[in-house]
């Protein structure tokens, strides 16, 4: 398993990371919120107790890349991580469409791919590792608008994932595969928020990424 | 106009039709909610003032057909309305996809239709007229699932309609005239729940084909 | 229909307006309030989608044109708008009656008529065009002291939109052409807020005014 | 004065006896409500200590004669009055306006004086004495359609007072000699219920025609 | 009746004047509070509206004359008033007894003479007339310790009244009076805070000092 | 000390011994109140812990004799204790003076012996022993008419408590005590609800009765 | 896997399990509570999609074996469960030391025994598979009081599993190998209650003897 | 009894001194909290009633030695007390085993006498005495690992207050002694927080200390 005894593993992002986590750290019991990054964090502690790993959940709901870097120095970088985990860009197309009349909120495909690059360079030579995550969209329908345009966003998580080296999760086909045998409504009201399985997905890819042993 | 002075005009369905309208009877200042039946009453009585008609909103949230026609003979024919309008499925189809797991909750196209031919011919000779509305299902992609099964229980609506000689509103295709120019994350969360300009779209659809003349 | 694709159209006012618009700004779903703004916004936008009208209601429960002024800067003319309209003055004839003690807070015909004038050539040069309403009172008889004041500011009203050549909207004569089938008991407790019949026949006027054509 | 020591004064009516007074009986230190009841019973212990009086409101808002009727038993007779007060008709006519549609609750002038004397026969063997107060509208145009039905009723109040030899107050004079001064705006929102003002005004009324000394 | 035309009437004082008045001034419809300042403003409304006379109720609960005389600029000067009424004195005493650990918030019998006395000094030039009204305690025994030493503050209250040539209430005799025929416990859980027949008998006593007619 | 080892010990009375106690039973940890039965209860288990002493705090605020009567059976009866000690009696004569108006709620001298005798000798013959305190008030004026009303009711419990020698204690002579040292407003606002020392003073006596040896 | 497709699976229990289920079925998005029950219904689903197994959390917080027993037949029978998971007995240990005034609601290993085989008994014949899992307490010192009550009921648990050939799960030998890591204190503020990495070390458990395959 | 006349006493520590007192003073009617500063201030008064003690508690829930010596000089010295009793650190112990990820806020045994040592030489020259309390655990296991640990800071209190000649209150030999005659889970959810057996088993010892005479 890649993360290392006594490591600090921030978890970042927006609504399917915060999950209601409390403030300011989502950190210790009850603090972590009810998505992803709680039930990382559990199967890490269960499986892996003699590692002493210490997760902290700093995802925003509502947030944006461009949220995200305004408060990246202050929710990550302050706190001296070992391993950053970022899944992010769900809102900055949501806005795009649920905003028409604000274009100066939305975030493209040019300024996502330079802020992630930027949080990036920023964060690495300080860390053990870090991890990209893909935002989803849970509809099935490829060419459908919002599933389209997200593609892209997802596209530059993978590249800037291999160019700089780091672990990659591929969510969106880690959610797919669960809808080869349910629709999205059984998890999802919007088609964006996950329920606990959903949750549970994430964090297992998340985990497989990480080379956790579940029978360790 | 079709309706005639001084009827009593109830407007039934599922949440798209409630929108918090008051209990018992969504009937009066401030009680009819916020969503295309008030908008409809206020039309009515802002363009007709002389015809003193009575509209009573009374839609209840969560409705699939099988629990509008429970309460069929307390909410409706209890009030005895001169005019009733009904748009109820949305439920219908949505229970089979997000409940799973409960199937005896699911109303089949068989059971929707003859849900609606009992309603019809149990109210019908007491009134002046009926209307038949469609539900309708905000995503755009044809053959997604939610959408193609839907279209399943509009095409019953329009058949019931014409077989009954019934007013018959499309909304489907009212709603998907505006997302010719919107994408439908600009009215909804969950392309099931409209916002105010949705309800004033079906207003509107419910009123052309009432013949309501916006300039009497 | 007078108002241009792409435009901002302010709505600014009193109570009458306000209905309870979210802060700071009321724009977008949810937030345009229960009242004629929040109408108008919606049949703009469901008749002429392609336009992409973007309303935004900031009006002001409580507000005499005094208060009105002293927050137009940042309530209208920083937010860049390409239409204004505003209806005001209930509240400048009502604190006359219902605050006896306090003429401090009383604003009269002439400073009336010069905040009309301010706020008009302030904002005028920028726009495509504005529209001045009316104030109304529901109550029917002419001479009743509340009625008859505020028809002084109504003339106001009229005349400045006449000189500067704004639009101009009788809502008093709009609404008095309902209560010909209806006493005001039927839409108001206060003669002074109306119901959403009242909201209806408001954006209608104001409808009729800016040339839409419901039938478009 | 006419109320004898010892004796159990029973106010009652509608809201604007009611004043938020406690349920079940608005009798007893902080019960009474804030209205003319109130300020009755605090102006006869305050004056005439050693009578004792024991005054009990128990006003209902929003009643009408036929709500008024049917607690009568129950609120009335059964608490064993020397004295009775009633103040009643103000929604009977309200609820003809603001509901039209509804006209199944609407208490005509002919229901009226015949509960009022139903009221009164089956009262008055038991009692000490009675007294029959107008209901009122501050509204001081005499032809306007609230102000002009409400006054029928308050003429049968009279009728029915003299008819059966009962002490008569005519708050509608007592109101209206008051906005000789001041408009209704300065003493009520909707011109039906009174401030501290209008409490004051009733009660004196009251208590003039049961022979008060203030200087006692 | 002393109090002309036009004047602004300031009461203060603690708790028995406050009553739930409304911040930050005790002025207008339902913001005077239940007490016997609310009750003043009534009867001199109700009785001589031709005078337009505007109360305003300035007590605040707890205070003693040190708090008084910290907000007396603010609460009184400020306000411009043509007469101004003051009863204060019993928390003096009582955070003598009820606060007996912590001396430096006992008010003393010679800072109350000399607080009195400054504040009648600096707001009677500007007055039309001033009032000065006894602290009372209910209980009826005169040697018992918080009525003698409340007696003291009474006492230096008439006192300044006479010197100033001020119309002095001597509510402590008012409220006397009424236990001739009720025990203490009949208006009040703690000797200090009146009920509505209190209010009214403080009400009837400051009236009567000022010459009031009831039958004006 | 008198209480057996695995006594039941049922502590009733008024408000002075509910202090807050939980429903339906004031039994175990933060449900025996916060005044002298919860106070005993503490110190009977801290310096007696080996006896298992059991306390259930039953006492009822509001309640006169009557009302402790009418609940014996369900609230002491059947709960099988083997002690139990009752204070009760300052409701019986608040009542006559707070609510002169209703008779029929005052409990006379002649009910509280009856009654007080009725309970013990419905009790005594299943107990292991018996407790009568006497109600008190904190008012030092003999003559006071509470207080003296009160003396006469302590003395039916003093002679109760010899006639079935019952432990006996005299809470009036216990507080008494205290009040040479302090005015009864530095415990209470109103001379019947003691404050925490009130509790203690109160506890102690019990215990002493029950020859409690505090350095056991 | 143990559980085959289709399988209704009830897991049920005290508060360790109900974790803030929905009522009364916990069962659906949001309805799981925050516990075991939860993360094992999402780790089957996110896991096993295509066996579509429907998991209800029946957990009651406060449950003994005895209150348990009593709500089996309309919590557990009467849903038709193929599979059924039972945790519970720390409560009934837990009673005897926190109530030790109530033995009459201690359970004691004879009734433990004798319910628990009742239990299995009534639901065996139509199951598919049934667990059993021990109640768990995480303080370590082996001789301590409730630890060492409790380990009988959770050898009763291992018989009957055996007995019955019910699958096994021995959670607190899954507890103890975290607490080789951490203290309880970093689980739990009491030791009965587990946070979320209990919660998933107890659902870790319990899918092992399901033989779940993480990597399926 | 130690305590002379007039002193003010302040008691500080954690949340067992805390105990819900009022902010920012816990001194007053209702104002000590729930526990044995409450309790203590109880029966000094109740006992030694002529010697007008001013106890207040300055406990502060969740406080280890590190916040208690921060805010010492505003809630302790500034306050110029006579006498202080202080009881900490069974969070500086806590806090070691329940975040074990923040070593940061873990205060070590050296810290603790340090802090400890300037927390009585600050203060001791200006009192006319001051008590140390051992801070405890409920636990029986002795090498239980919190009891343990905690052990050694007791031991500091010991030697502390042997050395500078303070009063030495072992209350974990006090509650150990209750702990022979029932389990720690009859007291307490965790070990920790005592119910009112504890705070007067505390207080108790507190008073012993100060050779407080009961039966004075």
């Amino acid at each position: 398993m890649k993360i290392e005894a006594n490591a600090k593993f921030i978890i970042t992002g927006d609504s399917v990371t915060d999950c209601g986590r409390a403030r300011p750290y989502g950190d210790g019991n009850g603090a972590l919120g009810s998505g992803y990054a709680m039930m990382t964090a559990a199967a890490l502690d269960a499986v892996y107790p003699e590692r002493h790993i210490h997760v902290v959940n700093m995802g925003q709901s509502g947030d944006t890349t461009r949220e995200l870097k305004a408060r990246w120095q202050h929710d990550v970088l302050d706190l001296k991580p070992d391993w950053v985990s970022v899944m992010i860009g769900v809102n900055d197309v949501w806005r795009q469409y649920d905003r028409p009349h604000h274009p100066e909120i939305h975030v493209s495909l040019e300024e996502y791919r330079a802020s992630l690059t930027e949080l990036v360079t920023a964060t690495l030579p300080s860390l053990s590792g870090m991890v990209l995550m893909t935002p989803f969209y849970m509809g099935q329908e490829k060419e459908e608008i919002f599933r389209k345009t997200l593609a892209g966003y997802g596209q530059i998580v993978r590249e800037t994932a291999e160019k700089y080296g780091l672990v990659f999760v591929d969510t969106q086909a880690a959610m797919d595969a669960y809808f080869a045998h349910y629709t999205p409504y059984a998890m999802s009201g919007d088609k964006i928020h996950p329920n606990h399985v959903g949750g549970m997905i994430i964090a297992r890819a998340l985990l497989k990424a990480l080379e956790f042993d579940w029978n360790h």
